[in-house]
C-alpha cells in the first residue's frame, strides 16, 4: 500500500481509537483518552511533577537508522529520565504526534508499541494527547506526570562545596555509538545505548527516598553541560577527574588510551540518560550499597568547589581544556 | 539584524532564562522553570485535569497573516478551552517550542508575551517546557493542567434522549473570517474570532458547578464533528435546527439568507471555541440566567434523540444534507 494511504483512510479519530484500544484502565485514572481532557486522582500528600520533551526528526533522531520500536521507547525514556532526576515516581503520560504525509501506519504502530512497552515497564499509563498532520518532520511531544513526597524532592540547586560528584552507570557509549554510525560503522552495544537508553527511575527514587543527594540531574546534553546547570543554580564550581570517569569495556576497547576525542564523547557527547548527583561526604558510604542492590554501578567523578569554575583535571593534576562542551539548540556552539 | 541571528547568539538556555525572568512565583508552585521537572501541590480533594494541543505552522496557523501576539494568545486559549469543556479550573501550563532557523527573537518575544497575557487573564502559570531547533515549521505544543471537583466533572458521554443541545456565543465567525482572508478580504470582527478566540473557562466552570450539563465539549472542529463525539460516546443521536443557530450580526450581514455555504461555515467551519453542552429539559431554565450573569449568550440549537443519527433540520422541517462535515487531520475528507 502506498505510504501514508492507510493513515489517510484511518483518519485522525481512527488513529486515536486504534491507540486507545491498546490501553487498559489504570490506577487513579478517572478519564483517559477520548474526552476534552484527562482526569486523575492525585495521591494525598504528594507533590505533582510534570515534564515535557520534544523529539524532532532530523534534530533528535534520524529515521534512516532509527527503528520505530526503539524510537517509541526512547521518547518515553527521555521523559521518564527527567522524573528520575527529581527522585519522583512517574505515573501518566500524554503523547502529541505531528505526522508527515509519508508516514506509514506500520511505523506508527511500532512506535506506539515501543512507547507503551517502556511505559508499562515503569508502571506508567498513557492518558491523553493530540494527533495532527505535519507539513515537515515527524514531531513527538511527550508530557510525563509523576509524584513525589515533598520531603524527598531533589533539586538542581542544593550542591555545596565539598560534596562529591557521582554518576550512575557508564558515560560516552551513546555518543560513541552515534558517531560510529554516522561514519558508516556499527558498534551494537554502544549503539543500543544511543537508540534505547533505559531511564534510571528506580535509582533516582531510591537515592531520593534515602535523602542522599544534595542535587541531581539526568545526563542529556553531556556531563559538563548538565553539571553546569547544577553549578549555576547552586552557585558553586566543580573539579572533574578524567581518570575517575566510568567508561564501559566497549568504550575502552575503542579508546585504549583516553584521547581528547574520548573525553569529548564521555563529557560532552550527550544522551547518556544516567543520573548525575552530588552527595555530602558523610552520605557517600550509603551510595554504593544502595545502587548495588539495584544492580547499578556508581562512581565518584569529582568534587564541588566554592570557586565558581568547572574544571576537568587530568592524571597529571593539570586542567584539561576541551573544545566541545555539550549540546545547545540554536547555537550549535560551545557554551561558556 | 539577520533573521535568526539574535536567537543563535542567545542560545537555548539564554532563551529559557529570558522566558523564566518574566514569570512570578505562582500559588501552589514548588518548582517552576529551570529544573528537570516542575513540581506543584495539588489541591486536596480535587481531581487533576491535563490536556495537550499542538499548533503547527502551515496546518493550524499561517504566519503570513497571523501576528505573534495573537498566535501566543490563541495557543493558550485552545488548550484552556479543553479544560473549560470539562468544567475545570486551569492552573498551570507547559510550553514546548520547535523553532525554525529563520525565526526572529522579536517574533518569539511577542508570541510568548501573548501566551503569558492570556494565561494571566485566567490565573494560569507557566511552570515548564522544552525548546528545540526545528528543521521544518514552527511547532508549539502546550500542556495545560487544571483541577476539578470529582462531583462536577462533565464528560462527553452523559447525553440522554430528550436533552436539549445548547451552545454559548455565536458560531461560524471564525471560519468566515478565515475564508475571507484566504480570498484576500478582511472582515475584522470575524477575523478577530479566528485569530484570538477567548476560551469559555468561566462559563464551563459555572455550568459544571451548577451541575447543569449532562455532557459538554468545546467547538474546535465544527459543531457537527464535535457534537458527533458526544453522540458516539453517549450512544445517542441528535437533531439540530438550522433556524436556531446563533449567528452574529456580522455573519448575518454577510449572509442575509442562510445559504448552504453559510450553514457549512457555521456547522463545520471549526475553531469557534464555544462550549456545546446538553441539558436535561428540567435544568434548561437555569442555563440562561447563569450565563447571562457572565455576559454570555446561550442558545438551544437542537435535541438529543434515541435514534443514533445526527440530522440538520431546515425551516421546512426537512433534513438538510451538508457536503462538509468538519475538520479531520490526515484525511481532509468528510467524516461519516
Amino acid at each position: 500500500m502506498t505510504e501514508g494511504k492507510e493513515l489517510r483512510k484511518l483518519g485522525e479519530f481512527g488513529l486515536i481509537d486504534r491507540i486507545a484500544r491498546q490501553l487498559s484502565a489504570g490506577k487513579g485514572v478517572v478519564l483517559g483518552i477520548g474526552d476534552d481532557a484527562a482526569a486523575f486522582t492525585p495521591s494525598p500528600g504528594l507533590l505533582s511533577l510534570v515534564t515535557t520533551d520534544m523529539l524532532i526528526e532530523g534534530v533528535h533522531f534520524d529515521l534512516s537508522f532509527c527503528d520505530p520500536l526503539s524510537l517509541g521507547k526512547k521518547a518515553v525514556s527521555v521523559n521518564l529520565s527527567d522524573i528520575a532526576a527529581m527522585g519522583g515516581k512517574p505515573r501518566y503520560f500524554l503523547l502529541s504526534l505531528a505526522i508527515p504525509p509519508t508516514m506509514t501506519l506500520d511505523f506508527l504502530d511500532n512506535c506506539i508499541k515501543g512507547m507503551l512497552q517502556r511505559a508499562e515497564q515503569f508502571g506508567v499509563q498513557l492518558i491523553g494527547g493530540d494527533t495532527c498532520s505535519s507539513p515537515g518532520p515527524l514531531v513527538l511531544t511527550l508530557t510525563v506526570l509523576g509524584e513525589q513526597s515533598p520531603d524527598s524532592l531533589v533539586r538542581r540547586s542544593g550542591a555545596r562545596p565539598g560534596d562529591q560528584v557521582c554518576v550512575t552507570g557508564t558515560i560516552g557509549d551513546s555518543a560513541l555509538g552515534l558517531r560510529l554510525l554516522q561514519q558508516g560503522k556499527r558498534l551494537d552495544n554502544a549503539l543500543l545505548r544511543h537508540l534505547d537508553p533505559v531511564p534510571r527511575v528506580r535509582e533516582g527514587q531510591a537515592l531520593a527516598e534515602a535523602a542522599i543527594p544534595s542535587a541531581m540531574i539526568d545526563l542529556s546534553d553531556g556531563l559538563l553541560a548538565d553539571l553546569g546547570h547544577i553549578l549555576d543554580l547552586s552557585s558553586v564550581g566543580a573539579q572533574i577527574f578524567s581518570e575517575a570517569l566510568p567508561l564501559s569495556d566497549i568504550f575502552r576497547e575503542h579508546f585504549p588510551t583516553v584521547t581528547e576525542e574520548a573525553l569529548s564523547l564521555a563529557l560532552a557527547g550527550g544522551e547518556d540518560y544516567e543520573l548525575l548527583f552530588t552527595v555530602p561526604p558523610e552520605e557517600i558510604p550509603k551510595v554504593f550499597p544502595l545502587l548495588d542492590k539495584l544492580g547499578t554501578r556508581a562512581s565518584i567523578v569529582g568534587i564541588i568547589t566554592a570557586e565558581r569554575k568547572l574544571a576537568v583535571i587530568g592524571p597529571d593534576g593539570r586542567e584539561i581544556f576541551l573544545h566541545r562542551k555539550g549540546f545547545n539548540h540554536f547555537t550549535n556552539e560551545n557554551k561558556t
